[in-house]
């Protein structure tokens, strides 16, 4: 099974679990991802801990939810799509006019088949999403609402994976488990860095560690850097926020608060000669876990490399942001940007040249070995490599200057150390 | 009384007056500004004292000055408009032929209505003014040139304003004071100084100090810099030269020789968030005392925000550049403008966060409070600013980056501070 | 005789000889030169010899060279035209067929009448290069083959000329003897090379001392460096490759590695006054001993100055760029410019200002000496100049900022000189 496919096959199975930022649609996640990645290491934090200027959540868990109509049917029912129920609704068990009950009620009038994605985290309040078209065929009289939810002493979960590499310094891979039945935003995430947490446990001798975290956004990013926020510093050189990714769209960017971190060069660079033309947002357009990397104080160098960034779409937050949206091409060429990416962080040194002015490459046999008779490109390549070769620009750096995917670079390090050409700072 | 009518009526009151570098006239205007700006220091720098490469002009008054036409009609009357004398014209009575007296007349073949405004400081000669249309019509004959004026020793005056603020750092806000009956250029840029300085004088508080100058320009710059180089180098922080601020079309900038200066950064943020579109000039494009503040050696901060530029309208150093020309909406736009740059830097401190991650704005009722219904903007606003408030980047910095008015992060920073999210560097 | 002629007199008469890396044809170019530059000194150095990683390669000379037809007629004579040799040919007697022969051949088919130029100097082989008409029109038989050549242990050979300024500073100028008869790529390297040493001979008092190479291209520039680096890398503040500076079209600049260097700067701006319009080339489109002067390592400030670059246009490295593609004036203007580059390093000093705000030009009589009725520009320069005299920017610097000449500026420093304004730092 292609990488594409078997991504589409956990994005079908994870798709029906109602995930929350806590409970148990979140830890019914962890656990199939931890059955594809056995290094997942799964966390909690208990309801009530101090995070940073947050405070960890009481846990909410739904038993059942829906609204009777005058007619005796039963509509906006939680069993059929977990969006019915306004996330971090209280229990509810009342009869209200229709009057009464719109209050309670969302739809979206220019989209009536979507039922909307509404939470209310943070003030206790209780509601249903349903489609515009069903709301405005609702009857005068008595609705009864019924909501069977608990908010309890509980915990946050999240999942993490560490990956030793040769040194200290560490790449972050973040995405988010808190989202319920939405495909691009957020099954996609999900399965996209969990397929690369899974090329990564494959990979030997990597340069990098790497610090895979499966969180429920802004408040699960805030917790875990509350916990961890002297390691990640001093070790962060890269980091990526995997969000929006399932859509086969154009590709998109939105880049660090710094905005020219090795995370943004090296994201601008496989974007541009992977995928040629994409949307490039401004550090203004945020709206994930990047406002928690990357704001004063924390100041870590993370990105995002998406698709149909969240926000953007018209099926953004609603039931239309399905299965059938995302697609196993779209998720599979976003993992091979994002592989690119890293792969291209592996391969970043500095390499300086152990021979004054140019080589003589024929006397190698370099030429016929690299430039095939069509391939005056890997030639051309090769002598601005060297010539550039300084002992102070990075791979990445030259292959910019010389407008060359730092792919097509790699091979020829490797030849041009064997023959005593340069060597690796 | 609006204080666009205020200064259009000390326009008019002002508009009379006979000044030039020297004599009543500049006499006359500072006594005048004195009635509305009690602390007006007026000073006076004697004839024949050196002021770095210059000397301090025998001083120049006139009685009267006309010519006789063969006809024996009294035209170019001084009388009648200061402008139809040469500045600086030595004492005459002679009769002439008109071939003679040409070379002595002064006028805009393709302006015929107006009387060109002409000097000659430095080189002793006499000379008239006129329309063009009444050149042409002269006829042959003898003409009698009648010109009693004073070249004596005297003084060099100027007015002085210092206001004290927390800091001794200092404001620098200059106009010049010689320019006789013309309007734009320059009645404006003293009721706009007048105004601007009525205004500091009754804010408490004050951040910043103000050195706020009324003197001739070039030679009163070059006097005045002589006389206090050494605090100006210390104090200033960012300075106004305010010149042709009185007509209502669009604005302009003349950057300071350095070009980024805090003076350049706060005049084009508010430029381009107040009014928007305005015109950029080059400092090759200079004219007035920039000239004196900024050149090497000196180098001070020193920016015009202007409305029509020196040299770029028809009607410049022309009597047509009359009441007519500017309005009282003219210069309180002006004035607006020039007096949110000010407030700006007032405002221009750097906040540093105290809140690691992003504060939950949500249980101070901060949306509530900031955020309306509608308006999305004041919230993201405040999203915007805490999230690049680093302890290193000044508010005007942020509000470039945000790309929001400095104005509108104010009351936010105000919030901010109360809340403990931020505080003062 | 202009100096234009001069040079095309000098092209016809340097145009026949054979010039390869090495061999007769180098010395007989160098003779030539030395004829008319007494201060060139020629060097050998000897076959077999390292230079950093290459090897002096044994001499190469021709004595004839042939191909016999089936009819018994002789093509591809090495003494009609020596392009039809490839350069670096070992001997050869044979007789085979047309099939054989034709692997030999080198043509141009969408080029029927030029003779291409061939060399393999590092592989043996041997080669005819042919017109495409010619060769289309051969039929099959028997052909012979004719070379004789000799490859021995020999010299590599190339001429230098030093020149002492009262600076220890070098500029360097680099032309290169190893192309046979073809025109712009290079007769008029050698031919501008040559007139702009015979210039500076003449030059009383220099400022930087001159370091001018006529060598084999890259075996010629790596020898040279590798035996003079240290002094070269000491010394060398700007440097030129003179090369393809023939014909007279669009002027085209090729930028040193670093892309920002003295030479840079000093290129581009005489070019844009001087000029106007010219071609920018990237240092990716490099191609000649600049490969070898700013390779990291050696990293010297070497740009090149040219009109038809190397690569860029039809006739490039064929019988086709033969004297009539080349031009006195082609020759005449590339002289003109790179003259101009010399005479601005030359003049470009720092200046500072003697005297605080602005000078009182007028009381020196200054703006009548220096700006005729006309002669608006020249007084703004001075302005302008003086604005800018800040003991840090060169004359270079201040000619960009005032978007003037640097070569109008030279007088005005002088006069202000004088006037005690300014100073030399």
């Amino acid at each position: 099974m292609s990488i594409g496919d078997e991504m589409y096959k956990w994005a079908t199975d994870l798709f029906p679990y109602n995930r929350s930022i806590t409970g148990k649609g979140v830890r019914q996640t962890l656990t199939y991802i931890k059955s594809i990645l056995p290094n997942l290491r799964t966390k909690s934090i208990p309801t009530g801990e101090k995070v940073f200027d947050w405070t960890i959540p009481e846990e909410w868990n739904v038993e059942s939810a829906y609204i009777i109509t005058p007619e005796g049917k039963k509509i906006a029912n939680f069993e059929d799509h977990n969006l019915h129920l306004v996330g971090y609704s209280e229990s509810v068990n009342t009869v209200l006019t229709l009057d009464e009950l719109q209050n309670h009620l969302y739809s979206i009038s220019n989209l009536p088949e979507a039922i909307p994605y509404v939470t209310s985290y943070y003030k206790k309040q209780w509601g249903f999403c349903l489609q515009d078209k069903i709301r405005k065929k609702l009857s005068k009289g008595e609705y009864k609402a019924v909501i069977n939810s608990s908010h309890t002493q509980g915990y946050l979960n999240y999942g993490e994976i560490l990956i030793k590499g040769r040194d200290k310094k560490e790449i972050l891979i973040s995405t988010y488990v808190c989202h319920p039945s939405m495909g691009n935003n957020e099954i996609s995430g999900i399965c996209v860095t969990t397929a690369l947490a899974s090329w990564l446990n494959s990979v030997n001798n990597l340069r990098y560690s790497y610090r895979i975290l499966f969180i429920p956004e802004t408040i699960g990013s805030i917790a875990y850097i509350s916990k961890h926020e002297k390691e990640m510093k001093e070790n962060i050189v890269a980091g990526f926020v995997v969000t929006c990714v399932g859509d086969n769209l154009a590709y998109s960017f939105l880049p660090s608060r710094e905005g020219d971190t090795l995370a943004d060069k090296v994201s601008r660079h496989v974007l541009a000669h992977q995928v040629g033309e994409f949307i490039s947002y401004s550090f203004l357009e945020r709206g994930s876990d990047e406002r928690q990397y990357c704001c004063p104080l924390i100041d870590l160098p993370v990105v995002s490399v998406m698709r149909s960034k969240y926000g953007t779409y018209p099926e953004y937050h609603t039931s239309l942001d399905d299965l059938s949206f995302i697609s196993a091409e779209g998720m599979s060429g976003s993992y091979k940007v994002l592989k690119r990416c890293i792969e291209s962080l592996e391969a970043n040194h500095i390499y300086k040249k152990l021979v004054k002015c140019e080589p003589q490459l024929g006397r190698r046999g370099l030429y016929p070995n690299i430039s095939q008779a069509s391939n005056k490109r890997a030639e051309a390549n090769m002598m601005n490599f060297i010539a550039y070769c300084d002992g102070e620009k990075s791979l990445l750096e030259i292959a910019e200057i010389i407008k060359a995917p730092i792919w097509e670079l790699i091979p020829i390090s490797e030849i041009l150390i064997k023959e005593n050409i340069i060597e690796k700072c």
